[in-house]
C-alpha cells in the first residue's frame, strides 16, 4: 500500500473482524455459533426512544442541526447529569456527537499538536490510539495486569507523565476490563495533570452500566477535564451513531469550529429521539437491560474461572469479561480461531485490545442472551476437557 | 486559546454563522429576514425515503451496520452509477460515510501525509482546507476568477503542481460558483495527475443538480480519482448524514481500516432509508425539486444582474449564485452585514470561500421558495437605489 499515508501503517485491523468473517461462513453453512466477540448491547433501542425518531421523521425534522447539537437535548444531559448524577454541568459545555467516535475526534483535533503525547492503558479501547495517531499525535502506554487488578493508579500516571505528555485517556468503566477508577483517585488523577498544564480525558460510555452499585461521574467537577459519552452503551442506541462530551470552557468555541467544518452535524432524527433517553419510561426499561447484563455477567464470571479461563475480580461495570487464557495457548487469536472452529464460539482475542499480556488473553461479552451464553459455556466446557 | 493545538488557529470560523446568530435575533425582535445564505435545499426528504426511514426504526433496525456500509445500498449505488451514468463502479469501490464531511476524512486520512500539499481552487468550500490540515497536510490554493469564467484549467494544474503535491481536489459542480468542469477536462486533468503518481479528489456531491442537460459522473473512469457524493444535496437529505465515495480499490481496505476506527459505521436508519433514494417515485420528486431549483437560479440570475451585482455566465448546477459585489463596496462581510440590518436580506460573504477577490463577492443560495427570493430581490432594490 505505497500511495497511503504512513499513519496508515500503525493502524491495526480489528482481528476479530477475521472471525466475524469466518463466524458468518460457517453460519452460512449451516452452523450455530455463539457470538461473544461483540461490543454492542443486544437489546433493542426502549421503544419510547424509537418513537420519538419515529415521531421526529413524520414531523420531516431532517434537516441540519446545529453543530453542537440541539439546544434543547444539551440541556437535557445537563438535567440529566444534575438529577441522576448530582453533576452541575452548564449546557453549553455539552457537545452533542455523531457517536463517542465523534468525541475523540473533536477533542483530539482541538488539543494535540503532532509529537505530542497522549498517555493511555494497555489494554483498553483499541480505536483511541488512531484518534491521537490521525492528528499526528503519539499515544503512550500504561500497562495493566492481574497483579494490580488492570487498574491505572496515580503513580503510574506520575513516572509515566514527561515533557511531551498533553494528556491522559481513561476510561471508567473500561473496554475490555470492565474495572472501574473510583471518584477520588480519578479527582487526583485530574489535580495531578492540571498541576502538568495537562488535561483527562475520561471515557465515561459504560456511565450507568455499572453493578451492586452506582458510581458517580467525573462530569463538572474539574475544569481540565474532557468527559466522553454516548447513547450507544447504556441507551442501546448504536446504530444512531450519537454520543456528547462535557468540554472545558476554553475549548468550546474551537471545537465548535472544528465540529461545523468535519461534522456539521450529528444526526437530526437521532438528537431528536434522544430526547426521550431520559424519561423515567426509558430508563426503567434501560435499568432492565442493566439488571439483565448483571445476571449475565454473574453466571459468566463463575463459568469461566470454573472452566480455567482466570479472572480474579468480578468487575463491576460494562458488559466485558478480560480473561486470563493462558492455560489454553500462548497465542490468543490462535485460540480464538481455535474456539471459533472446534466449538463455534467467537470472542475477541487480547490483541485487539493493546500488546501487553495480550497473547494471554480473551474478552468474552456478555451481549447475548443467557440461553446462548449457557450454550457457550456447555461447548467452552467440551473444548477444555 | 493557548492550550489548543496550533491547527485550530488556521481554521476560520464560517463568517456567515456571525450573520445567522445576529439575523436569528431580527427575527426574535419579529423582523422577517429573507435567508439566502443557507447552503441547505428547503425541501422536505422525498416521502417514499422518510417512510423507509420510519419503516426500519419500526423493524427496530437500530444496530451497526458494517463499516463501509450496508452491502445491498453499495450495490444500489453501484446499480444507479449504471442506470443512470452509465458508469461501471463495482459495489466494492463504494463506500458509504456519515456525509461527504466522512469522506472527505477518510480520504484525506488515508492519503495525506503531514506536510504534503493538496490543491485546491479558491473560492471554493470552505472546509475542504480544513480535513487536509486535521491531518496536517498543507492545502495550496489555485486562484479562479471572473476572467477565467471561475472554472481550473489543466495548464493551471500543470503550472502549480510540484514535488510536495500527493492529490487535487477539485468540485464539479462546484460550491460557492456552481460551476461544471467538463468531462473531457477532468479526464485530461486525472490522466496528468496519474503520470505525477497523484490522486484526483473530486466532489460531486451536487452531481443530478444541474440545469440545462445532464452531465457524467467520472466515476469508473480513472483508476487515481476519489468521487465524493451525498445524500444531501439532490437527494434533500442533510439532516441523515450520509454520503458516500468511490475509492480506488488500492485505498479500500486502508478506508475500511480507518472507517471501523474513526466512525465504527454511518447512521443505519438513514442506509436503510437510503435504500429507496434511487427509486422512481423518489427519483420523480427528487427531479420536481431541481425544476423548481432552475426556476428559481433562472430569476435570481436575471434580478441580481439587473441590480449590479455582478455574475456574467449562468452558472450550470448547485443551487448558488457567486456575485461580484464591488459596486456596492469592497468588504464583502460589511456589505453582508450591511445587507442583514438594512433591508433583512442574510447572504453569504466572499472570505468563507477564500482569500482571493472574496472581498468583492458575496454568495447567494437559491434555497428560499420564489416568493422569498422575489421579496429578497425587491428589498435587494430598495438598498440598492
Amino acid at each position: 500500500m505505497t500511495n497511503s499515508a504512513r499513519r496508515m501503517q500503525n493502524i491495526a485491523p480489528f482481528y476479530v473482524m477475521k472471525l466475524l468473517a469466518r463466524a458468518k461462513d460457517l453460519e452460512a453453512q449451516g452452523k450455530h455459533i455463539v457470538h461473544m466477540e461483540i461490543g454492542e448491547p443486544d437489546f433493542k433501542t426502549p421503544q419510547p426512544i424509537v418513537d420519538a425518531g419515529i415521531d421526529a421523521l413524520k414531523k420531516g425534522l431532517t434537516h441540519y442541526t446545529p453543530a453542537l447539537g440541539l439546544p434543547v437535548l444539551r440541556e437535557a444531559i445537563s438535567t440529566f447529569y444534575r438529577q441522576s448524577y448530582e453533576a452541575s454541568v452548564s449546557s453549553n459545555s455539552v457537545v452533542i456527537t455523531p457517536g463517542a467516535s465523534g468525541a475523540l475526534q473533536l477533542i483530539c483535533g482541538s488539543l494535540i499538536n503532532p509529537g505530542e503525547e497522549v498517555l493511555m492503558t494497555d489494554p483498553g479501547y483499541p480505536c483511541n490510539r488512531h484518534f491521537v495517531q490521525l492528528v499526528e499525535g503519539v499515544p503512550r502506554f500504561i500497562n495493566l495486569d492481574e497483579s494490580n487488578d488492570y487498574s491505572v493508579s496515580l503513580s503510574d500516571i506520575k513516572s509515566s507523565w514527561n515533557d511531551k505528555t498533553k494528556a491522559i485517556l481513561l476510561a471508567s468503566p473500561s473496554n475490555p476490563t470492565g474495572r472501574i477508577i473510583d471518584i477520588e483517585t480519578l479527582d487526583k488523577i485530574a489535580e495531578f495533570v492540571k498541576s502538568k498544564n495537562g488535561y483527562l480525558i475520561l471515557d465515561e460510555i459504560y456511565l450507568g452500566l455499572t453493578y451492586g452499585k452506582k458510581y458517580p461521574s467525573l462530569a463538572g467537577r474539574h475544569s481540565n477535564v474532557f468527559i466522553i459519552n454516548s447513547f450507544s452503551k447504556y441507551f442501546s442506541m448504536t446504530g444512531w451513531r450519537l454520543g456528547w462530551m462535557v468540554a472545558p470552557d476554553e475549548f468550546i468555541t474551537d471545537i465548535e469550529k472544528l465540529a461545523q467544518n468535519i461534522f456539521l452535524a450529528p444526526t437530526t432524527s437521532s438528537q431528536y429521539a434522544a430526547l426521550t433517553a431520559f424519561d423515567p419510561q426509558s430508563i426503567s426499561i434501560m435499568e432492565s437491560y442493566r439488571e439483565a447484563f448483571e445476571e449475565r455477567r454473574d453466571y459468566l464470571y463463575t463459568s469461566l474461572n470454573d472452566i480455567g479461563f482466570k479472572i480474579k475480580n468480578k468487575p463491576e461495570g460494562a458488559f466485558y469479561l478480560y480473561a486470563n487464557s493462558e492455560k489454553f495457548g500462548d497465542n490468543s487469536f490462535d485460540i480464538s480461531n481455535d474456539l471459533l472452529e472446534k466449538v463455534g464460539v467467537a470472542v475477541t482475542p487480547g490483541i485487539d485490545f493493546g500488546a501487553f499480556n495480550a497473547e494471554s488473553h480473551l474478552r468474552f461479552a456478555y451481549t447475548v442472551e443467557m440461553s446462548e451464553l449457557e450454550e457457550g459455556i456447555s461447548r467452552l466446557k467440551k473444548y477444555c476437557h
